[in-house]
């Protein structure tokens, strides 16, 4: 696996189980993965002489992040190397005008766009209706990247950065969904029950799997759509479609290729995680069953506060999220803790008994803001 | 932890989660362990000199099995280094005769037994009435120590082995069953529900996870009666306590004082696997909640093959295993396969509507057998 962050860190620990040699090429020694994996590489995920040779010992590479270059990608590809998912998939989630253009040819409905370079641009698609959304066609995660502007003058600011953008329409959502696929190299497809997630300035907060109340046809819809894309994109793995849940129906908001901030919840809430089910698909493995293994599980990301706690501090504070919750499952990436960095997350798989959503959300929120302490950046 | 095998293989898995630095002593580089852990050291639980300089990088000591020679712990304790379980204990498993001992002054319900050194001895034990178990008082596991005797001459050939025997009663039990519980060192207990194992020459074959049909008040006094000898022992972490299910009542069989084979299930069908409890355990850290994540849960150890097949071989089999059931989850340690040895397990979790435990503990044994191809040692 490129890349050396959490999703490679938990991918390890689901490679134990199925036998599997794993090696992950890390940007140092001290990444999240790195940490905990046998076999580390450190090397750079931009550099094709560091990729070329982490590669020449793997029967197949796969990826942490979506920031490998595509030009590294399809040389690695001529080279004859498996590289899953490949770099004619990868670019639709690092060229996101090109994502669009994509989906709406495959009849995907999306929120409108356009590209745009100048501020007479940006007015002609806001049509005087603000806010609009700026997003950076390449090189946005978690928030960055994406700039909801409420007037001409704050667009003019983001136009001023000298980056490709695009505009997209300021979608007034009920609520934020997200479907989450697996698809190997034979085609082999398989879905995850839709989630409800929450994002807070573009980060992933929390997430309800399944989402409660969400009507079984739009269920379905959700999952047919992320199959297909998965499909006629050509993915290989996992990926996740972030959704908008609109009064006129859905719209899709993002793309991501990989493990998923939305599916961490499937290590105890379903059969198969979605770090094993992704290295099954890279493996070219039958897929494994991504039925439910509680009837909900709500997550909560654990970021980084502002009260100048390291790493280790953090465990002093396992005591009490543990003796106040016994079935509350701590996950924690070994990260250095900067205020707002994504350093953890928690999950609360519901019992039979216990299982209403609201009651396991607020749960995992009380356990995840606990470990953080401090107040978080942007609260 | 003190061992490579796979009991450290798969705590390493759970102590990524939890975010704790684990570290192993593996007798090679080639250990199953050792083969997904960051920080391996190679060195021998024989002897003191590596146990300290390994001991000395951690904050707390475990162990994979039982194996480290009394006087060994001792001196470790006495150089103030945290060893959970501690020798006080762990002296129990090392020393038959002395369990046994203790497990009578605790009222604990236990086989006839006694020391014996002679054919005399031991035929005064059985009364005429064979088959007698002759028992090596140290060292045994997996079946190995454990001798079922049908006449004196069998008897015979096992006092010329020359070791410390002791002869134990020959129980015709209904089934067998295992109880295991955790303990933290302020005293916290957590008990698992009350499992059946078949065991096949000492070894064992499969676990339905809770017992079908068991007597709940007789769960009760199997968890009861685990709890009570892990307070008694002084038991640190995970204590498994294999039991005779015979028509007078409960007979203790075993004790081992870490992760256990009985206990595999739990990775899928408890809300805390018993790695992640032996783990948080030892740490001093909030026990988490041994609740049941399905209604039932199979597991079968997967065994060595007869037919040659090389640790690699078995990739191939996944194939078939996972397409055929996606529900199965296959745990492979990396171990060599010799006939006979465990080189791995699979669980089987049942959902709701399908949680016949007859029908799982078949779906276990036959992707076991798949998995395992030739004929194993001893069918």
């Amino acid at each position: 696996m490129v890349g050396g962050g959490q999703l490679a860190r938990m991918t390890a620990a689901a490679a134990v189980g199925l036998g599997a040699t794993f090696r992950v090429l890390s940007e140092s020694e001290n990444e999240s993965a790195a940490l905990v994996t046998h076999d580390v590489t450190v090397g750079s995920h931009l550099s094709l002489s560091d990729i070329s040779a982490f590669a020449a010992g793997c029967d197949v590479i796969t990826f942490d992040h979506e920031h490998v270059p595509g030009p590294i990608l399809a040389k690695l590809e001529s080279d004859g190397i498996l590289v899953r998912p490949g770099g004619g998939a990868l670019r639709y989630t690092q060229d996101k005008l090109a994502m669009r253009e994509r989906l709406i040819e495959l009849g995907v409905p999306c929120p409108r766009f356009a590209p745009v370079s100048t501020l007479a641009d940006v007015a002609a698609f806001a049509r005087g209706t603000w806010p609009v959304v700026l997003k950076a066609v390449s090189g946005g995660y978690d928030g960055k990247g994406v700039w909801v502007c409420e007037s001409a003058e704050e667009a003019e600011e983001v136009l001023a950065l000298g980056i490709a953008l695009m505009a997209e329409e300021f979608v007034p959502f009920r609520r934020e969904l997200a479907a989450l696929v697996a698809r190997s190299p034979s085609g082999q497809g398989a879905a995850y029950p839709v989630v409800q997630t929450v994002q807070v300035d573009g980060i992933c907060r929390e997430v309800i799997a399944p989402a409660p109340g969400l009507d079984p046809d739009v269920a379905v819809e959700a999952e047919a759509m992320a199959l297909k894309i998965a499909a006629e994109l050509g993915v290989t793995g996992l990926l996740a479609v972030e959704l908008f849940e609109t009064a006129d129906g859905l719209l899709v908001n993002e793309l991501a290729l990989r493990p998923h901030n939305t599916g961490h919840w499937t290590i105890e809430g379903a059969r198969t995680s979605q770090f094993e089910q992704h290295l099954r698909a890279v493996l070219d493995l039958p897929l494994g069953s991504p039925a439910l293994a509680a009837p909900y599980t709500a997550m909560a990301n654990v970021l980084g506060g502002d009260d100048g706690a390291s790493r280790f501090d953090i465990y002093d504070r396992y005591l009490h999220v543990m003796a106040a919750d016994p079935a509350v499952k701590i996950h924690i990436y070994g990260k250095e803790v900067r205020p707002g960095r994504k350093i953890g997350h928690v999950t609360v798989p519901g019992d039979g008994a216990r299982s209403d959503p609201a009651e396991l959300a607020d749960r995992a929120r009380r356990a995840a803001s606990y470990l953080r302490w401090g107040k978080e950046d942007g609260d």
